[in-house]
């Protein structure tokens, strides 16, 4: 969907649902919802993944398609530094596929569920035109970490790696890469690209480290530069990426890759999302192990990158979203 | 889809998930899962309506689509005796439909949302083939009334009206009753058939006042005689309507319209399940006000319908469902 109808929309139902009050503590806007309830605070989020839209079937097995909404779904509760309880999955189902098919997509989704932990309770199967998978994550939190929390002063924090995802995707919609087989560190710098795309990994142990220790934090679901964006309007504050720290924070396999690719591996990185890694603000006096900074907090508005000393802009501010992901394009 | 490959899937799904342990008091094969996290207890289960599978757009507005999406989700928590707390709302929109149709669509949730004090704290929306509206529902009980605990000798009791919904579903259906005008009280007794499919209402209030009274309850989502059976299964149960019984719990606009219709109305009433209506089963000497007695429960398995002292088999022991609702036809 394009990028502009989506924020019209996403914008249009924030207004027809207004904020809501009780139980909510965090509504529209944040990675996920938080509600209170008898004392006790809870982190909600939905997600889905739809056929042609978010995925394609030639490009990942079923069993990837379900592992990869899962973490997907629950990568908006480690962003918030929550512990997911249980989840319930939605599945539409086109008439063409039979048990096999079903079958495979629920292994993935069982095998994501015993990795983190956090069983699959219950859902619903309906038929449709084409697939979809909604998945509905619950889950605990006590200090639920915010997007909006970041001062200018703060350290950028990225936990996890960025772009191998976006790598891995490139190469499978480019014709010649895919058919090209490549061995030694180069085809296992490849392998790494497809395996972040089709089996990424929901943060919720870091995220439960940024407690604490970030003042707000996002999971980088659209983009780097596009979440930072969200950060930067949610915070009030503009962020700036500083091109040589986050060049030291990409991973050798992204720097392999992206030559092939015919792409700088910053560009990659920045523009890379579905590799559900974190980004977060906080006092450098508190960084946690395994967070590495790549950039600051100053006062302003939207993201820039820093490089040689000159700042250009590389995003506005991101528009608030409706909950937690909005059509994003896989 | 077809029932039986309905059943097929959704077993196959209960195997790949297996049964979860903590935080699950209830699992797949309710209304609805239960968790229990830190003492307290939430009901919890998501809903979709699919175009073209649950709804056609000809037959009925986008603002009552998103009514009746969001009272169906929340009938679940009712059955339960829960209270609704929240929901979030995944909307799967495709590329024809513009920003006024997205707003009518959203209208109609937020005044469901309104109507049950249940506000919409969150969602997500993307493009796809064709319009899904998934709901899931967060909602607090104590003592969750489940399908299980029907005995022999429990009295059948309904609470609501049933085949209203079927009258008016029936009635769009049919071009020639549709192409009629018809005025007075037969007018109005097929606009209260229209309203019922268009608008039900999730009997939460109705619900809460089973709890302590019913023994195991149940919504009427997929029709009478079907829900019957998924309680009798769950009770391990036989479940006997009685005919006379069950005329007279009928309300006389459903008798108005059902020879309009070349319909018997105990017909619709045993297939109808779209008003949402409510089925328990308890001792008489507790029976709610406003739940109307229509059987009883018996040793044995199925469901028997009784007339003029002769029991018939009317359906077989339902198949548990994959969480709540499963690819029901609107």
């Amino acid at each position: 969907m394009g990028e502009k109808s989506e924020r019209e929309l996403v914008a249009l139902l924030e207004r027809v649902f207004g904020r809501a009050r009780r139980p909510v503590l965090v509504g529209i806007g944040d990675d996920a919802a938080v509600l209170e309830v008898e004392g006790r605070r809870f982190v909600w989020t939905v997600d889905t993944s739809v056929e042609n839209v978010h995925f394609r079937t030639g490009w990942l097995s079923l069993e990837d398609v379900g592992w990869r909404s899962f973490h997907a779904a629950v990568s908006d509760v480690a962003a918030m530094g929550g512990i997911p309880l249980a989840v319930l999955s939605n599945l539409i189902v086109p008439r063409s596929m039979g048990p096999k098919a079903v079958r495979a997509l629920a292994k993935g989704q069982a095998l994501a569920a015993r990795s983190l932990r956090c069983p699959v309770v219950g859902g619903n199967l309906s038929r449709g035109g084409e697939l979809s998978v909604t998945t509905t994550v619950l889950g605990r939190v006590d200090q639920p970490l915010l997007r909006s929390g970041a001062r200018p002063g703060d350290e950028l924090w990225l936990v996890g790696d960025v772009g191998l995802a976006r790598a891995g995707l490139l190469w499978l919609s480019r014709e010649e890469a895919r058919a090209s087989r490549r061995g030694g560190s180069t085809g296992r710098a490849v392998a790494r690209c497809l395996e972040a795309w089709r089996r990424p990994r929901a943060l919720v142990r870091e995220g439960r480290a940024l407690r604490g220790r970030a003042r707000a934090a996002i999971d980088i679901s659209d983009g780097l530069s596009t979440d930072a964006a969200h950060l930067a309007k949610a915070s009030g504050v503009r962020v700036v990426i500083q091109e040589p720290r986050l060049r030291a924070a990409l991973c050798r396999e992204l720097e392999k890759v992206a030559p092939l690719l015919d792409c700088d591996p910053l560009e990659l990185a920045l523009a890379g999302g579905e590799d559900y890694a974190l980004l977060a603000a906080g006092s450098g006096r508190v960084r946690p192990r395994g967070a590495r900074r790549i950039g600051r907090v100053e006062k302003g508005r939207g993201v820039f990158l820093e490089s040689d000393g000159a700042k250009r802009r590389i995003a506005a501010d991101g528009f608030e979203h409706f909950g937690t992901e909005n059509g994003r394009k896989g």
